[in-house]
């Protein structure tokens, strides 16, 4: 058991933006259209060529299990409701970033034939309505049934407020009214929850739309019943005539169940689940001010931030379980870290900064938005990676789908939301998280402030903030100084401030009666850095990774003449930043001259007893988020560097 | 297309002494006895307990598929027969060097069972006849049909010259007598070979052991015909109804049909084919003298051992085709590297021996046999690794049996034929390929000659050979000068020689009149020597092997203050040996002191920017082979060594 950590001082409550509220541009917003453009159109299209149409459109012949799809077979899948629901939820971000009536059109008529599919009693599963009808409610731990409520209902939150249509939305709340009914301590209502978590978030989110506290309240119900004993899945397991032993995970660390939430203070099992539980904790601890879920959460942060994360952001190392294993088990080329967890970071660190400014939480949504989950997206928006190794012999590549194809939605609607990250507003001020060019219009209190925001960050550290109230008002302005920033320097309207002074929790805290027009400017230089792992981590000893503000850095075999491994960064290797506007979509390069051994004299052998020569190489590294977007090859992020 | 090496120019043929002719003591007599006290008799009731028995006797009901085994359930295998005849072989062996009523009674059993089970035109397989019955020779290419037809005949061999009994052999005999009208050129005959190579080198023996050419020439049949267009197994296949395309294993280097042999210059495939294989091949190309098979297996050698070699001399690194892959690809903790594989280099490299004393084959034969193959069976003798990795987190441990249970019969029936692979004899002389403490007699043309060898080899190098001719004659002495010896010497009664003088191929070649008591004595300098491999291998990159002798060393945690990893050897690390009597049955371990990272200052960070601090700490190195026999832990042969 790892002590307490002392619980947080109560801290003001950070609401993030809704998706409307901020237009990106910059870096995000190149991302965000290539989503628009390709990503949201493609969703749907795998969706319709893999038969989930098929699935849910209760006028249509129930789907064979298999279907021929591009050249193979796709299994129908117990999840594929939640697979529309990321794709209702991506759309109707695009949607509001710029008009798609094709894809708007082909968005309502799933709605509509989701209306069609409830069942009068509010109930909707595609899967156990058609595929497995009579067995709703038989098997929590192992199918997807809330899990994909889950996913309709923060695709219909979306889509409402892009769009302003509530059909979805009021669908979800019947039939979330009909799970209130089947799910509490009352008598003749079931006490379980989940095996995949994702409706504690999503009820969250429908209580916020819709105002009403009884989705929350339901929200809470699931977190504070998770692993409670007599434990639930022993309970159902038995009822329907299984041996609870029989679990394929061997453990429900698996799905979080192996003890009650606030107990908990390792991240186990299966990554996104563990990261969707704990956005979900963090929702319901800011909501109901609930210090006892904070505290188990900054136990599972660190125990996950100081152990368990790779130098991208990726998570769970293990195709086995789809997740964590031992401390500082990170293999670079089997990582596992799928996209999907390192977009639930995102959501988690995203949550935790409700509680208010803390750069811990910033800057790992930041390391993981950039890297870790950026990868998953090809710069043309139209492939995905599902595992995210560090290392690759040059045999990994994106695919155009997946048979479990959970990632590609979730780094979309992640990209496509992503003002929401940046900014968080409370009664008392605003904080900017994330850096980018981007105007994002909040409200403090009854006051409405735009706030414009002028920069090439990522690959430059100068930051123009331009506040406009809407009136002359006071407030706070919170600006995260990244942890990875060695040299910070802010003004006001140019005057220069004592950052030092001001700085808490890793953010620089401006409080002042604001005009509008007042301009902040903030500096944060941009070193690239050698970073070590930390000793325990086996397969990092001896070599470094590189980073650049927030950017992790890979070789590429494209840039580099010789194999990866061969080369070594000696300390002292100097490495310049490169701005190359044409590569890659616009990036910034790392070069060099670094060592590299030579094969000439080896005669033949496999062996020998003296060390390899060495002899001067050139070296090109680029951000990790861009790799395998050129001739496919070799890939290597933690290089030799004794 | 590798260009062809020069053939070697005509050489003196050297054939193996029998077992009974070498009575070994010393380290391999130790394990020897290891494998007469507990192995042998182990393997039998293995095969007992797995239902073998079952599957192969006539008189008993046919077998179930599944037969429950220690806990579990085995499947019945089409390759039984060939265990059967790997364990009548180690018996044959044991029995030679110590009664064991017992257990010659048991496989006189067995035999007499395969006598009832043969059919009346000399067919022998349990599978066909009882598990398949009517499908004899339809399958060639997956099943087992001709390999477990060598097993029985090595094992018929070995059992005949252990204790005279010629029942199995006889057997053997009218089973080949009728394959010889089976398989051929001629009409009606299948123009075939086996999927798994075995048969060929068994026929040799069997030719060898009768003095009957029509066996020798089945084998050079069997081999001449291998992968010749139009090719058997697409012919097979679509006989049976199958598409040639669909073959599990994609493409016929799997069993290296996808040339004919003679155009073969890559080592690929399944490891253990490969080396069965190449073994027959270097039999028949030394019966018939057919330099066309020589200069393959030059080609094929030089592959091996300059791209695809482990350290260990272990073999095969990928589990997916218990194969080769690519050059240089020598994963260490996935590692497959088969026990059988290397033990089928020790075969392969006896043979090449054959034409004539040659290190490069008596190194290798050495280093697969001290590290690769040695590390398959515990010191004890009763348990045993399929995979040999080079590295392990702690969860990697020997087994007391396994569902293909290939390899403890096999290093059991190397091991306690050891003194066969020891000395090479000819009518010119006498080669001494191993050394290692025993007494051979051995055929000198009509001259019979023992050699005393005394000698604590491997542990010190000093060896004494006393030379005992039955009269005074003049022959030549051929002793392997190591590969790894820096410093050698080398005195015949007491006159030093000029080694440089008189050493070719890596022997020295002392020609001259000896007279019974004539001792030679021979320094082999023993150092502990840093490898570093070919800067190609991208996981050994920045690390070293750590060997003295024919022996290579790893870390074991149970040695070792800290994490293994976390080690590093920098240059000029000064080891000392240790003669340690008491410890793993005696070894001579190395010690020293070392640096390793320290995690003191990390303060709950996973990666930082400074680089890990290291301390000095006192480091053990064990010889690989005797590896997890003590409490359980990792283990590391690639130590970072920059």
């Amino acid at each position: 058991m790892t002590a307490d950590l002392p619980a947080a001082a109560p801290r003001a409550r950070f609401r993030p933006p809704a998706v409307p509220q901020v237009e990106v541009r910059g870096f995000w917003g190149s991302r965000i259209d290539a989503v628009c453009a390709k990503t949201a159109d493609t969703l749907y299209r795998r969706c319709e060529e893999a038969g989930m149409l098929e699935q849910i459109d209760p006028d249509r012949p129930v789907p064979e299990i298999r279907i021929p799809f591009h050249g193979g077979l796709v299994t129908t899948q117990m999840f594929w409701d939640s697979d529309f629901g990321k794709v209702i939820e991506t759309a109707g971000y695009c949607l509001q970033r710029a008009p798609n009536p094709n894809l708007e059109r082909k968005v309502d008529d799933v709605i509509d034939i989701l209306g069609r599919l409830q069942q009068p009693d509010g109930y909707l599963s595609s899967w156990y309505q058609r595929m497995q009808p009579g067995k709703r409610w038989t098997n929590l731990r192992d199918c997807h049934e809330l899990y994909c409520a889950g996913h309709l209902i923060e695709g219909a939150v979306a889509y409402f407020q892009a769009t302003g249509k509530r059909k979805l939305l009021d669908i979800m709340c019947r039939y979330m009214d009909h799970v209130a009914t089947v799910f509490g301590p009352g008598p003749g209502q079931r006490r379980g929850y989940c095996g995949h978590e994702e409706i504690e978030l999503a009820l969250v989110k429908l209580a916020r739309v819709t105002g009403q506290q009884k989705y929350m309240d339901l929200a809470k119900y699931f977190i504070d019943e998770r692993g409670r004993q007599p434990h639930f899945y022993d309970a159902e397991a038995r009822e329907q005539g299984r041996d609870p032993k029989d679990y394929v995970f061997g453990t429900y660390e698996y799905n979080q169940s192996h003890l009650p939430v606030r107990e908990q203070d390792k991240v186990v099992g299966h990554a996104v689940r563990a990261m969707y539980l704990y956005s979900g904790m963090a929702d319901v601890a800011m909501e109901y001010g609930d210090d006892s879920l904070t505290r188990a959460l900054e136990r599972l942060w660190r125990d996950l931030t100081s152990k368990r994360l790779y130098v991208t952001g990726g998570l769970g190392p293990s195709a086995d379980n789809e997740g964590f294993t031992a401390d500082y088990d990170l293999p670079n080329e089997s990582a596992y870290a799928e996209t999907c967890a390192a977009v639930g970071l995102v959501f988690w660190a995203g949550r935790m900064l409700g509680l208010g400014p803390d750069a811990r939480y910033g800057d790992a949504m930041e390391l993981a938005l950039y890297n870790g989950a950026a990868a998953g997206l090809s710069l043309d928006g139209a492939t995905f990676f599902y595992e995210n190794p560090l290392e690759s012999r040059g045999g990994h590549h994106r695919w155009t789908w997946h048979r479990c194809p959970c990632c590609p939605p979730n780094i979309a609607r992640l990209t496509a939301s992503i003002g929401s990250y940046m900014y968080g507003q409370s009664d008392d001020g605003i904080a900017v998280h994330l850096y980018g060019d981007s105007t994002a219009d909040l409200d403090v209190g009854e006051r409405k402030v735009r706030l414009v925001q002028k920069t090439r960050y990522p690959w430059d550290g100068a930051i123009a903030l331009t506040v406009e109230p809407d009136a002359p008002a006071a407030f706070a302005l919170d600006l995260r100084i990244p942890g990875w920033c060695r040299k910070a320097s802010l003004s006001v309207n140019g005057t220069a401030q004592d950052l030092a002074a001001i700085t808490r929790n890793g953010y620089a805290h401006i409080s002042r009666r604001w005009s509008p027009g007042d301009v902040v400017r903030l500096d944060l230089e941009l070193t690239v850095e050698r970073l070590h792992a930390h000793p325990e981590v086996r397969q990092d000893a001896g070599r470094v990774a590189l980073r650049r503000g927030p950017l992790v850095y890979c070789l590429e075999g494209v840039d580099n003449a010789v194999p990866l491994n061969r080369i070594r960064l000696p300390e002292g290797t100097e490495l310049a930043a490169q701005d190359e506007p044409g590569l890659l979509g616009g990036v910034v390069t790392l070069e060099g001259d670094a060592l590299a051994e030579t094969t000439a004299d080896w005669d033949g052998d496999l062996y020998r007893t003296a060390p390899p020569a060495e002899r001067p190489v050139r070296i090109r590294a680029v951000p990790y988020y861009a790799w395998d977007n050129r001739d496919p090859g070799e890939m290597l992020v933690w290089v030799r560097g004794a």
